[in-house]
């Protein structure tokens, strides 16, 4: 029979950023994008408690070892393909935003490669979440129109940074704080220059710290092994009570707390949490003047 | 009597990014807050399909006229103070998310000024969901690991452009389209650096269209009178459909794309488009190669 020889269509896949953390910083089309999903392919650092979203999906989580080697994007690559072929929906769940730092740009050649049609749902990049929970925005009237998102290591394992915009964001530099305030002081920043650590950005657990460009060493400890986002520039300056000039001053403040304070002031800031915000909340009181 | 002495406590005022657009690209969070209002403060841009969120909340519109002017913010805020003593919950509804481009520092000021408790739930800002509907990942490996965000306008009204990372993207450029291409060649942009244009980005109408450089002024008319996001450098690129080094050929393919044509290929992705991701689908149809 003629019908029978046509091969069912493959399936579709969609790209859906699940945001910095916390299930539900995800977007509702995320969701809904989950909830479609007969399968889901997840990176290590997606929150669990997104399975809820799709609890009859394959979950299949691509960030375990034997993804992670020089030859883990080929494999993934690979099995997103062999997925496609055999469900309707495949959801590819990535950490913060597909766009920015996700590795789209394989992972959607392969695809097209394979004649597979795609699709992309934006998320919370790492650099809002934590702009948000410590209340600094990332762009300030009159003082701050730029702001770059960058990662500070180069593909060659090389530490680089640069004083380009108003307010800088460097990701994936946890495991580099000390090396990256020299850079950055190289680079031209002056070192009494406002730099807030952020770690976990949107989980419950995230922590917020105050630095300058000439003290970050000393925020390794306190965000050591976790994933860390490090705002430099004027978007790191605690936002002031009283809207005048002296915005210096203020960040001179904000910039000699001790990572003693902050453990203090972030446990302080959770018991005044409202339920559901408890993150957003106890950053908030953080970083309160 | 003493106690009915003391003032009712103010609420609160949860700042709440709603995305570039359609309603669907709020955050999980986002949502519950709206679900929680008992006032909701929103600009001109956000989408009246959020107001199913909060069917109950009074919801009053900040960016209409009398609030537009030079001393617009300044009734803004004190219209938030003034609510948030009246209500429990009050939500600030702003485009895009809080922390970028979205005057957030003012509010958030007035609010402290005034000793009102305060929180951040962040949204899609306009340059991510802008890279998820053409399918343009805002970073490449290997040849694109920063991004940087900013507005074209100075306070003053001077429009200006750099070449600083690897990719950048310009908000609020939509009026100046042909002199945006100007600024970026006299940054030293050569004139066939891919450019790609979106206009309401996230909205189910959304338009994007690839250019070049040296031939962005043709973008004006079909953009007109949108809210645009340009997208200059590698950022821009189609994505190949083979990961060859080939990309300079494609790149080239992709920017002389005729206005005409784009129009051609968006509508025909429409019918395309799966139920409830129309808008992202179609403008992948457009840009698949």
């Amino acid at each position: 029979m003629r019908a029978a020889s046509i091969p069912a269509p493959p399936g579709r896949v969609i790209f859906v950023g699940a945001g910095p953390g916390a299930a539900d910083l995800i977007t509702v089309r995320g969701a809904r994008a989950l909830a479609s999903a007969d399968v889901v392919l997840h990176d290590a650092l997606t929150d669990p408690a997104l399975r809820e979203l799709a609890p009859g999906a394959r979950w299949i989580d691509v960030g375990k070892r034997g993804f992670c080697d020089s030859t883990g994007q080929t494999r993934i690559n690979a099995l997103l393909v062999q997925q496609a072929r055999r469900a309707q929906v495949v959801v590819r769940l990535k950490g913060g935003d597909p766009s920015v730092f996700g590795r789209l740009e394989e992972e959607l050649e392969a695809l097209a490669q394979a004649g597979i049609t795609s699709e992309v749902v934006p998320g919370v990049t790492s650099a809002l979440a934590a702009a948000a929970a410590t209340q600094r925005p990332l762009t300030r009237r009159g003082r701050g129109r730029s702001v770059s998102l960058t990662t500070a290591m180069t593909r060659a394992g090389e530490l680089q940074a640069t004083r380009t915009a108003d307010t800088e964001v460097f990701y994936m530099a946890g495991r580099q704080l000390a090396a990256l305030g020299r850079r950055l002081r190289e680079a031209g920043w002056p070192a009494h220059t406002p730099v807030a650590v952020v770690s976990r950005a949107g989980w419950p657990d995230q922590i917020g710290s105050d630095h300058t460009v000439g003290t970050l060493a000393q925020a390794a400890l306190l965000h050591s092994g976790r994933p860390t986002v490090v705002t430099v520039g004027v978007g790191a300056e605690a936002v002031a009570p009283i809207a005048t000039a002296g915005t210096a001053g203020t960040t001179a403040t904000a910039g000699i707390a001790s990572t003693a304070a902050v453990g203090q002031a972030s446990t302080a800031g959770s018991a005044l949490a409202p339920p559901g915000l408890s993150a957003v909340a106890a950053e908030a009181a953080l970083t309160a003047p």
